[in-house]
């Protein structure tokens, strides 16, 4: 099994590995990355010039450690935009915790989850001397930002946006002021606004680049009218606008399955731990719960999304996890069309293991960090935040400028 | 004339005057207030106490120079707080710019306009070194924290309020995504969420005490039932909430009509500039104006606002300007029933200039210190703005901590 380019039309992905950077701790000088980004996100707003450095932002929910849709999903392409990113460019990942609380929180957990989240990327190989890694809510501009556009921003086209329908499981012709008690009671105007607040991420750091899932081009499309909207009015020219707008970096749907409802997505909130695999589950834990996988008693192995939905979701996952094994998962099925499924189950859990021991082990180490040093990734991730707001500081003082407020 | 006290049911009002404070800059040290407004926000956090020390909050929009309206209906009586606030008492007086660009501005006209406020505030006797005078968007927890509350604030509940509405002249049945053009390409969603940026002024500061317009009663019944949602989410025990519920000091109505077209209110937008008196008008200026109100033929003097709208508004300004002179506009109307409307309106002339002929003088010595000193009003403003940066800080970390997002 060689490794081979995917059919045109999806993106090719080769999986870097996870080579751990010699440290945590400094390999440059902070102040000197932070003059560096500082130049890089100047020199990108008036960019879309071939050779301009890149900004890249994304973000991720915390949501505790990643599962394998996470990481799959968009975790792992965060790392291979590091390893890619030229000397230049600037990378910032943010955990948005401001976006999770638009669905009630519990505190505690909340407070775990941003922590578990925040060495996970770590774990990865996500380098906080190469990139700014920060927690959203530490980061105050980006409330002001959102602020600031939301006095732009229609409340007819955010009604029609999808977001707050599918997080209430609402129909697509919902209106959010719908009299009907359900939807009356549970729409929060912060979830409401939620595409505003992404806008504003996005637009706070000049990004150039946004790393998205098909699902979400639709409030990259919001964030670039936003732009526009806002460089029409308050510009000094358009060769000089205020608000870059971000192009996106469309990665080719990982959709992950349930384990034990492979119809469902992989998802941190099923109520059954065994329908995922975490990034930090050790070998055995892998093993079990990829044993245990909802399967069917189809003889030999197929790929059918409809019709062996359990199948092709470990096919899915064994491919998406090495994709040197075959060229798709449907030639993998192929290629292992008279296998047991038990000796399927075991080929992915091995591929698994192989692919995520070393974030395992990462991840321990980070942990075993803090436990030595208390505080230690509060202090890392408030490093980030100093780093993020001087950086969004430029946008939000040109853009009071801009409007009389300054 | 003596002065007496009015009816029960509105609320005496005595004009202060404005003695002119010794100067603009320092009687006390800053830093001394700032611990004092510190530990008096501390204190108020559980209070309802009778004397426990009060947190005063108000804003105003930046408008240019007050008119007589402005004047009236809300400025005298920050001053008049300020003078009988007890050592301990906190105040806190913003320009509410972050409110303003909810409709559009221009933006060179908002600088100037943010400018002409500050000054005034300083010219009518409020003091910088009692009371934290500040541009609310230099203060970036207001939009923080206005994050925050909005993903608990009801949709339906926000889309009943009349603000949205009044200010798009719609009628008060008016639906926010009603699809009829005027309203969908109007309505933004700053404008929608006003009230939540406005609950959030008030309870960044520990605000126990709000002085406003009758007009703004259902803002602060809003303010309070959002205080008192988060407080039933994430407060450890009622006894000990997060976010303090204020009162109201509720003033009477004090409408100032225009001018030129007494059945409207007087506005800073009306295209008329006779329409207004301006408090930094000249007594040449008042005097003109006020001999071209618009008033009516019939003789002698009477207080009737339907059939006689122009008189009666010469008679409510000459009552509120100074209410020694009555015990009430239709008081004033009696006594001065045989007069001609020639020399009521000298009076009203007169009682206007004696009432604020000290805040011109206090304004252009203001504006000739800033001529002298360039930025001399900037600084003063971001020295206010750090002062209750700090204030609110305390509020933003208490409220994150128990959100789980430090």
């Amino acid at each position: 099994m060689t490794k081979r380019r995917v059919a045109s039309g999806s993106v090719s992905r080769h999986f870097a590995g996870h080579r751990p950077h010699s440290s945590m701790f400094f390999t440059l000088r902070r102040a000197t990355i932070v003059r560096r980004t500082v130049r890089s996100l100047r020199c990108n707003s008036t960019s879309s010039k071939p050779n301009a450095p890149k900004v890249v932002f994304s973000g991720i929910q915390p949501t505790g450690v990643p599962h394998l849709g996470n990481y799959l999903g968009a975790l792992r392409q965060w790392r291979k935009l590091q390893d890619e990113a030229a000397p230049d460019d600037t990378l910032l990942y943010s955990i948005v915790d401001l976006h999770a609380i638009t669905i009630k929180q519990d505190p505690s957990q909340l407070r775990q989850w941003r922590k578990e989240m925040l060495a996970s990327l770590y774990a990865m190989g996500l380098n906080p001397d190469r990139a700014v890694i920060f927690c959203q809510s530490a980061v105050p501009q980006h409330a002001e930002l959102m602020w600031i556009l939301s006095c732009n921003a229609s409340m007819g086209y955010l009604s029609r946006m999808t977001q707050w329908k599918s997080k209430l499981a609402l129909p697509s012709n919902a209106n959010p002021l719908d009299p009907s008690p359900a939807n009356k009671a549970a729409l929060k105007l912060g979830l409401f606004s939620y595409p505003v607040l992404q806008a504003a991420d996005i637009l706070l750091y000049g990004t150039t680049h946004v790393p998205v899932g098909e699902d979400q081009a639709q409030h990259l499309e919001f964030t670039r009218d936003i732009a526009n909207g806002f460089n029409h009015l308050f510009a000094p020219s358009p060769s000089a606008p205020l608000l870059v707008s971000p192009q996106t970096i469309l990665s080719p749907a990982k959709r992950v399955m349930s384990l034990t409802e492979p119809t469902k997505k992989m998802s941190k909130s099923a109520p059954d731990p065994r329908s995922r695999i975490l990034i930090t589950d050790s070998k055995e834990e892998i093993t079990k719960k990829i044993k245990t996988a909802l399967t069917d008693s189809t003889r030999g192995i197929s790929y059918d999304r409809e019709s062996r939905p359990g199948v092709s979701n470990l096919l899915d996952i064994m491919y998406y996890m090495d994709e040197s094994v075959a060229s798709s998962p449907e030639a993998l099925a192929v290629e292992m069309k008279d296998v047991s499924l038990k000796a399927l189950k075991e080929k992915v859990a091995e591929t698994i293991e192989n692919s995520i021991k070393d974030v395992r082990e990462k991840y321990e180490a980070v942990m075993n960090e803090e436990d030595k040093h208390d505080g230690y990734l509060a202090k890392e991730a408030e490093e980030g935040a100093t780093r993020a707001s001087k950086l969004a500081s430029l946008t939000v003082i040109k853009v009071k400028e801009a409007m009389g407020m300054i």
